[in-house]
């Protein structure tokens, strides 16, 4: 076991209706006013934004909202919504939606406590020294934001897809019911399915050092999205498997998994975050493409972790054979694997490689990674 | 997955020579002055005690200590302590020792802002409002007491061991340095093995619904257990494995396990308080005795749970060899598991009993659970 220090304080409300009581949660943190942030209007078709308000005016809470979130959040709609929230002297955020709202929101509640351009914080130039709560209400399970400080923002005129990061960020409290999940497309749950592994196997096959408690708590979450995922594609009203898979998104990145780990980095993220920024790929599907391969690429590293993986995962006696495996139910959930399946093409590779490059440096990865060998797992997956 | 609330706010500094950070720890909370509470003199001679008043002093924190906490801890010990605490107008405590320091250390904090009798909160007459700080340096892993809101105690006047909970009673800070738990007996690891083994099983065969999430979490939690104590019996200095077996005892009481259960309750701690509260047997030890029996008791209510037991634990197929297997490991590893190797003698079965009961009716499960009921589960382990 490695040293470490465990910290997160930010409270789960889950379970049904729990969305209903979002006043009241707010009111307990003594945050009088508020910015609703969210993505498309759906929510105030299907009521939810509604019953929200509702609930807000209940505990007398003054509310704005800003909508308009798109998946690949921009750094230009937190810029309008820190606006918003500067002229209307707000007191807290509560995002409503999935990862990239909630990132978002974090995003704007740091740059409401900053005077400088928010975009500091995500290039190293700032750090975030104050901010006002976040609060959310989860309508899609796949980044873990939802118990996390993090977040990941894209700025479109500098074309960087980069994280922010304080504990001043930890959301107080975030509800989790899964009914509100209930009418995410397959498409977007295989995605969710691709992101969860993503941040479990980049984890699971970078780390110098993994206990073996922390090993089993990552196949325990990488099964229970197998099973709930192939569950939710024939009955996506099943609760119970909806429940199970938001809270692995949870468990796989609200430091869990870092337990008594060293040396670990979020190899496929890097990578994958060129895409997002430069072609505007969902982050699942360009992790879709980019883990398979990268696993190819960097299984002599640790081959006694992959012949685990294939083991506990696929019940399979051979390495090779846990990637083919996982790269098929990547397939059968719908999820692209190749770079046409996700639309991109062929002569994209260079761009995204340079470009992830970028990355690899602002994160002290470019050692590991020069730009060819980025270009090399790349094509790996161009077929 | 029932509706559940997961809020935990405890930091754990989980390493090396992590508490002779602890007066930075306390400082950053704003505390500037303590009580060190405090079980053996041991500490006083192997420096731990003077390391940690160094680093305090560096912070400039005042700090007085009262010691002789016992394993069972008294009410009257807190009561010294509360003394102590309100004499020299401290404001926080820092507890230096195992489960039963932590448990006190909790007492003394909500004793400190209450002017009644701090057995109040035990016995269900006052609620905690207010409580000062509570720190901790682990030198034993088994309670989970170091990242959970709750203590138990015991009344040697009304022979009534009872808990205390309240979420202001999470410690700010624990220190669990796996190097100052190498000094701990075979039979003390053994009891804490046990502690924690029933703090999962209490769980795992009481809940009406237990997702397979939080199923698997536990049986790796009780694999990593059996795994790192077997180890630590050959070879006590064995760092990894005292740091995973220390990792465990934390979860298996820090609100993970009980992540989407219903109707779970804690059988085998019922009957064993009484056995701490009547003949001072040491907790561990009282749950060896009482846990195998208790099995054999309810096994019919959820025979899946138990054949799934035996096969994920044991990889038996056979639910009685489960309990078996069980009763055996911890005959291996020293724990006692009949009413002799606890030394006690078959007449203590009726006063056990009687004493049970009355934690059954104070914690609603008297009608599970008659007197004679009881009385049966504890001739099955008189042999």
């Amino acid at each position: 076991m490695k040293d470490f220090t465990f910290y997160n304080p930010t409270r789960i409300e889950f379970g049904k209706n729990k969305e209903n009581n979002i006043g009241q949660y707010v009111k307990e943190f003594g945050v009088n006013s508020i910015l609703i942030l969210y993505g498309s209007d759906r929510i105030k078709k299907d009521g939810l934004f509604g019953r929200i308000t509702v609930s807000l005016e209940e505990q007398g809470i003054v509310h704005e909202a800003v909508g308009g979130v798109i998946s690949n959040p921009l750094i230009s709609r937190v810029r309008d919504a820190v606006k918003v929230v500067k002229t209307n002297n707000l007191k807290g955020i509560l995002a409503v939606g999935g990862g990239s709202v909630l990132d978002s929101a974090k995003a704007v509640a740091a740059g409401a406590k900053y005077d400088g351009n928010v975009w500091d914080f995500f290039i190293g130039k700032a750090e975030v020294q104050d901010a006002l709560p976040v609060f959310s209400v989860m309508t899609l399970a796949a980044t873990g934001s939802e118990m996390n400080p993090y977040g990941v923002l894209t700025n479109s005129e500098t074309q960087q897809k980069y994280p922010i990061g304080s504990p001043l960020l930890f959301p107080k409290v975030s509800v989790i019911n899964p009914d509100l999940m209930a009418s995410v497309t397959p498409e977007y749950l295989a995605y969710s399915a691709v992101d969860i592994f993503s941040h479990c196997l980049d984890l699971y096959f970078t780390a110098s050092f993994l206990p073996d408690y922390t090993a089993a708590l990552i196949e325990n979450i990488l099964e229970t999205v197998m099973r709930t995922t192939n569950r939710l594609m024939t009955n996506p009203d099943d609760y119970y498997a909806r429940g199970e898979f938001a809270w692995t998104a949870t468990m796989a990145l609200n430091g869990n998994t870092f337990v008594g780990v060293e040396g670990n980095s979020y190899d496929t993220h890097m990578i994958e975050h060129a895409m997002g920024a430069l072609y505007n790929v969902p982050h699942g599907a360009g992790l879709a493409v980019v883990l398979p391969a990268w696993m190819m690429e960097i299984k002599d590293r640790c081959p006694e972790r992959f012949e685990r993986f294939a083991k506990k995962i696929f019940n399979s006696a051979d390495s090779d054979e846990g990637i083919s495996k996982l790269t098929e139910w990547f397939t059968s959930i719908g999820a692209p694997v190749t770079f046409a399946q996700a639309g991109l093409a062929e002569d994209t590779v260079d761009p995204i490689a340079e470009n992830a490059f970028g990355n690899a440096k602002l994160w002290g990865m470019d050692e590991m990674y020069p730009q060819d060998r980025i270009a090399k797992i790349l094509k790996l997956a161009v077929k």
